[in-house]
């Protein structure tokens, strides 16, 4: 497996700026997020001020000053989710959304801010009944009963592949469009998850109104909660811990922009995307002057 | 006296950054530094590829959409040198090169990093014959022999005025063009100093050649060493000592930019500027709510 100096996660102002300056460094980088780059910043519509350089302009027209730049510095965009990060010692490994393992020296995270909090029992039962990653772990689940709690619209291909693969899904919609299914094993229920119950592994999704037993919840969010993305990584409510240097308590992990915390801000953001890449590229540094002691 | 909301010292993109920031906010703001604003960016002529929004510009390139920035926004930037500033208590006294006093509910400090360190003795006599502005102490000096280290040459029009006030000045030029000055009793000595020599209060400036026999030693730099520049701020180095949301040890005081440690790049600058923007708002806010009690 070859393996990445950097991997950056994320594709908002922090992940970008990350990428252009380890890029500008010659490092060997991959950048997982959306080609749209930044959901957030697409529907912003209203000018925005009080970016540095880039006089009032709409949300859009910064998406596209930024594409620009990538585009100029041959930067592409791998759409994957990533759905873990594991420290492996002096590397990582990330686990993406397609069941795929990559290795990368150093990683960037980059995934904006998560709104709420993991459900009760959630963080208890990863690995024992709670998944992240329909691809990765549904053929443990084959002939079984799971329920999938879907973020956004774009997660329905996922439990799609569930209903191809369990005996029944349970569907739970965060959102408001209509979910449709080639599969007519899975059933959308329009009730608010309330919390995971179990024993030794999880045994049931507890809604307001109902409680359904199931082998297996799979959460599909957009982004990850950080401290379930890196299992190990110090956070403090929703922010990864940094300090200025945008180090984390994990050597080699770094973290940028809203994840780091507020103000949530695109300038911040980038300023901290540039800062994590240096301290990265001297990480890497540091790491190869040891290898040739 | 009026007070502003607050004072941003410095015009690199901290600097503008801040103003941009406080404005949007509704603030009363002044802004000290450059009408060319950053020096070391008006020189830069290889192209600038890692400031996300802006590629592949020369920083001559950088400045102009800054300054157009200012421009549509209204923010000018007073050309004046803040020689010291005073915390008070609940508000901030800066000292102009032009011996006017201005007065600040906050203060974010943008100036840049100082090379070098500060001259042994100087910080010791301090007001007791070593002074950072001319216009401020000369009239302390008159008819008396003083030096004056001019770190580039702007600073020889206060030269010029230590001559027509003081019997004799030895002026030492950090830098190579010939100075020229309207009073003969402006000597110009090509020597590095070394220290400054004294026991309650400076009586010499000493050279790596000679020691010269001296009521006052006026330094002029185009910047000040933070600790220097804020009596009471805690530095690190030639860094002032700040955490995740550019607060120093001062409530009310701010830092951004360079002047907040490493890596020297222009958007960790303005990202670390829009941080403290929304720092000192925060701070005033908080001052109004404990008013209204």
């Amino acid at each position: 497996m070859s393996r990445f100096d950097v991997a950056i996660i994320g594709t908002g102002p922090a992940g970008l700026e990350a990428a252009i300056t380890a890029k500008v460094r010659n490092k060997n980088i991959v950048l997982y997020g959306s080609k749209l780059l930044s959901n957030k910043m697409q529907v912003v519509d209203h000018p925005i001020l009080n970016y540095l350089g880039l006089p009032s302009v709409t949300g859009k027209q910064m998406a596209e000053a930024f594409q620009k730049q990538l585009d100029e510095m041959g930067i592409e965009v791998t759409e994957q989710k990533v759905t873990t990060v594991y420290a492996m010692g002096d590397y990582y490994t990330l686990q993406l959304g397609n069941g795929d393992m990559v290795e990368a020296s150093s990683v960037i995270l980059a995934t904006g801010v998560v709104a709420g909090k993991p459900y009760p029992g959630e963080e208890k039962f990863l690995g024992r009944g709670v998944s992240y990653c329909a691809t990765c772990d549904a053929p443990l689940y084959r002939g079984k009963v799971v329920a999938c709690i879907g973020g956004s619209k774009e997660e329905e291909a996922e439990a799609d592949f569930l209903g191809e693969v369990c005996e029944k899904v349970y569907y739970l919609p965060l959102y408001k469009d209509e979910p449709s299914f080639a599969h007519v094993n899975v059933e959308v229920i329009k009730e608010k998850p309330k919390e995971i119950s179990g024993a030794m592994k999880a045994k049931a999704l507890v809604t307001e109104q109902n409680t359904y037993d199931v082998d297996c919840v799979f959460i599909l969010r957009a982004a990850q909660f950080p401290g379930q993305l890196v299992p190990g990584l110090e956070t403090e409510g929703n922010a990864v811990k940094v300090d200025l240097q945008m180090k984390t308590n994990l050597p080699g992990l770094f973290a940028a922009g809203d994840i780091a915390g507020q103000p949530y801000q695109y300038i911040k953001s980038a300023g901290q995307g540039n800062v994590a890449a240096l301290s990265a590229v001297s990480y890497l540094d540091e790491m190869k002057r040891k290898q040739n002691q």
